[in-house]
């Protein structure tokens, strides 16, 4: 790091720069222009913007020179990819830093997947800050690893890339007063506090905001989005692999309120992220929907750069870090060079593993715990010697909700079955974290898996091990072989593994490179479609089989959770 | 202060609110608009828009609910008042938050000065925040009672109620790489540096901008101003008793760059914040020019809530402090009601002394140290036996800059005196911090005095004591004068005091209030306008006649300085 004197001889033009950034045209989100100028950086640091002469000249030909991007809620879990290979890829795509919530690491390991994430970021070719996780675990109907209370918040606050708390799912929890909830938002404090409270209105909306909580990224229509803003809560507007609220939310942004919404991803995979880019792939898509295109660099860099307190991020200008997305033009918006504090680390769309040098190996335990498996914890016996009515889950390609049927099944050898020709699988979620051996079981109708099993040690927001499958057998093999690889997806047919991706971080992440795990995923798919080719992203829905916060009927490990009503529900309706 | 828990249960409904403000179209900063609804107030926040009960109501019949108003820079001792009194006036305009630069009592008392406003502003009816002086002494050709350094900031910048650092006057050492300039900025660290850079523009205002320092609030133009804001600065917008910008600069306020963009005063004295408000006077006025009302009041309230980090103030909203301003209408502007963190402060132009009753006795020591005062030490001893060429200060109604004349004087009895005739007044400039005995002296030209001496213990920014007259024996009885009522302002004829005003705090504010301080301000002018009656503000005039760091000449304890040349010269002009 330069010192402010050699800092201040550069800018004056005494010395000069370490690198000047010439012939590019400056995308400035203070001034709302776009103008002419060479950009000079010395260290981490632009000084300059003028006419000046460095050590380094890059022509840049006429391109434009943005602030890198800012992705202002993301859970890198959702990746699949390791911090510094996320941070490898999003940088390939402008992304300069983002503000993640380890929600799910934390919901596996708590406050050490917490640290663990922190750890990971350092000398990475992005700057990652961290709010922390405000529920975990999200709900009670499931056994997740850790219990994060206000006790377990306030330490990790005190972290230097620690900027508050995390969205604050339990939005009933927060309108009702609970003190659990109140005291983790007191801990944070003056910090930044995100929200999360889908549909919120009224009274209550204003009760989540009087509590100090700042921003939310869940609406999904702009009615919704006008009374948060009126109410004083910032937008972050969402384009994930999931939840796609751009379109929605597009027709309220206004010269006039602009400074009060910011782009965010939320949840993104791997194949969505190499195929379409981040925050830059929102750039494009809002410019093509008509907003100005220095509009809408403002809600990826400045805008939320603001939000979170990082004063020294978000514009081209004179003592801001020399963090920098270099793009073709403002419609395509394709990136050419990432400048991350000065250092290049991405070039015409390849990363570079910036740091990698420098950064430590970071330990952590295998974070699949389950009891001794056997075949017959598989097996769903019952009393019944006639047929009866069984709840069945109901998932639909690409939500995350799922519907509630009844159906008529018939035991044999006094146990309940899988009836592929029905399109039903059995499922089952196993405790993962205490190895307590709690195991759930049910059946799903919607994957229409005719052989085997496929399992995933991915399952929100507990992230126990969730199998489906046509026999025990299989399913045991599947839960096993999960086991042996430390957490990951498979496909098991004839007791033969088909395929599996390992996710040895926490269950839920991948130690590869973004394209060798993009592979695998793609030979994942292609091995299931014989047995369940019903659904083009199996193993997303089956990640999300065990979500008890939404509905309609979900399957835990305690059980199966009928949403709407909040409760537990015997599998054979009475 | 209310728990957590009781906000959120007033803001659900579940709980009569403290206070509710109702029939009131609400200014909304955030979303941009105005609109209905009832502002529920629980202790020191706003808690809920919508449609409230409260153990008080208060029916604003159609008026409009502005956030308080916020002046982003201020010298208080410029308006002669105390804090508490200050507040009581700024109050009673809508102000609700002052962010200060004790930068004058710093010159005179050091830390102690800058604590004592601290102290002082305990218990006031409005907020006051500290930005910690930077450039105490101002000038080294004058003898200040102080020498702030980086190692006297830092540990004020613990404080609480201190932001940041204040104005960096010393833009040449900023841009020259000064170590001792540098050494500030480098303990200010992240914290909100304000700047003072007047005519600073290309690579010179690069490497002050380099430095983190992100405000000015010296632009005279716009074209000045435009460059500052492209260089990433936000712009002070001032409206003071001396500077007045407005009108220049708020043609470059556009809908897109308004969030750069803050209203100031700077300084303002008693008798124009009384007669003309202060940041109300400034809505009224861009108003008056065509801006946007809500423009204009974001200008005075959110904008600069942002800039300074006060993410709790600025805005109407739940979770926001109850600061607020009722206007009669956004033409007029005229406040009805000011509250304060929920406490009604004033109403219909009258300021509450809140919280006088928690309020404890600040002790100052008396400021006023001079070596003991003689007659013979206003005298001018030449050797020129003949008429001699005498470097003359000229003065001029409202500007603080001076004249440089050379003049021909012949001596009598081996001195040089005072030419009434030719409007030509003998002034003495007394060290009044360490008793040093320091004296410059020289002649002045404008005041137009006829008979008598003048004095004030207000000198920017040394605040020495400034004396003119027109004969020695007046001077030594003003300057004792002085002495005696432990520094202010006073008129001198025939040995006799014609009217003093007592500025007993530093020597530079009035422990009376504003109405009595105001009536003070008359009787002395009145008193003086028979022997001075060219100047409209004589005080003002001699207040500026030693600032070593405006031109063109000026005359300090060390002697006359030719501030072009920037070195000290001899009063005869060889």
């Amino acid at each position: 790091m330069l010192d402010l004197k050699t800092r201040v001889d550069i800018a004056a033009g005494r010395q000069p720069a370490d690198l000047v950034l010439r012939n590019g045209k400056i995308v400035n989100v203070l001034s709302c222009e776009i103008h002419e100028g060479d950009v000079a950086i010395a260290g981490e640091y632009i000084v300059g913007i003028g006419a000046y002469e460095g050590r380094e000249v890059v022509d840049l030909k006429g391109q434009y020179v943005c602030p890198g991007f800012i992705d202002g809620h993301v859970h890198i879990e959702s990746s699949m990819l390791s911090v510094p290979e996320f941070a490898k890829v999003v940088a390939a795509h402008g992304t300069t830093a983002v503000i993640t919530d380890p929600h799910e690491i934390a919901n596996v390991m708590g406050s050490e997947g917490i640290r663990f994430m922190l750890n990971s970021s350092k000398y990475c070719p992005i700057d990652v800050y961290v709010m922390v996780s405000s529920c975990v675990p999200a709900s009670h109907f499931e056994s997740a690893g850790a219990n994060l209370s206000a006790e377990d918040i306030e330490p990790l606050l005190g972290d230097p890339w620690v900027l508050g708390l995390a969205e604050m799912m339990n939005f009933p929890g927060v309108v009702g007063g609970d003190p659990g909830c109140l005291h983790k938002l007191a801990v944070a404090g003056k910090r930044p506090i995100d929200g999360h409270c889908p549909g919120l209105a009224g009274k209550d909306l204003c009760a989540y905001a009087a509590t100090g909580i700042g921003s939310d990224h869940e609406c999904t229509s702009a009615d919704e989005a006008r009374e948060k803003l009126r109410m004083g809560l910032c937008i972050m507007i969402r384009e994930g692999s999931q939840a796609r609220n751009l379109e929605a939310l597009l027709p309220l942004v206004t010269t006039e309120t602009l400074d009060r919404f910011m782009f965010v991803t939320d949840d993104k995979d791997v194949d969505d992220l190499l195929e379409q880019g981040q925050i830059d792939h929102m750039i494009r898509k809002a410019v093509a929907m008509g907003m100005n295109p220095l509009h809408a660099i403002k809600l990826s860099t400045i805008n939320t750069a603001r939000y979170f307190g990082l004063h020294h991020l978000g514009a081209i200008a004179p003592g801001r870090a020399a963090s920098i997305a270099v793009v073709n033009n403002l419609t395509d918006c394709r990136v050419t060079r990432t400048y991350r504090a000065g250092e290049l680390v991405a070039e015409n769309g390849v990363g570079y593993d910036a740091g990698a040098d420098k950064r430590r190996e970071q330990i952590l335990r295998s974070s699949i715990n389950v009891q001794w498996l056997e075949p017959q914890q598989f097996a769903i016996p019952t009393d019944a010697r006639e047929s009866c009515q069984v709840h069945v889950i109901e998932v639909t390609e690409g939500r995350i909700d799922t519907g509630h049927a009844v159906e008529t099944m018939t035991p044999a050898n006094g146990e309940l079955h899988a009836d592929p020709a029905r399109d039903l699988a059995k499922i089952a979620v196993i405790e993962r974290h205490q190895a307590s051996g709690n195991t759930g079981l049910g059946f799903v109708r919607g994957f229409g898996l005719t052989d085997g099993a496929i399992a995933s040690s991915v399952g929100h927001d507990s992230h126990n091990l969730v199998v489906a499958g046509t026999n025990d057998a299989d399913m045991y093999t599947a839960a096993v072989h999960l086991v042996k690889i430390r957490g990951g997806f498979c496909a098991v047919r004839g007791g033969e593994v088909l395929a599996d991706v390992p996710l040895p971080i926490g269950g839920l992440m991948s130690t590869v490179d973004a394209e060798t795990l993009s592979g695998q995923l793609r030979a994942l798919h292609e091995a299931v479609r014989p047995v369940a080719g019903k659904l083009r992203r199996p193993f997303m829905a089956l990640a999300f089989l065990s979500l008890s916060v939404i509905g309609k009927l979900k399957l835990t490990d305690q059980g199966l959770i009928d949403v709407e009503k909040f409760e537990r529900i015997d599998l054979v309706a009475r």
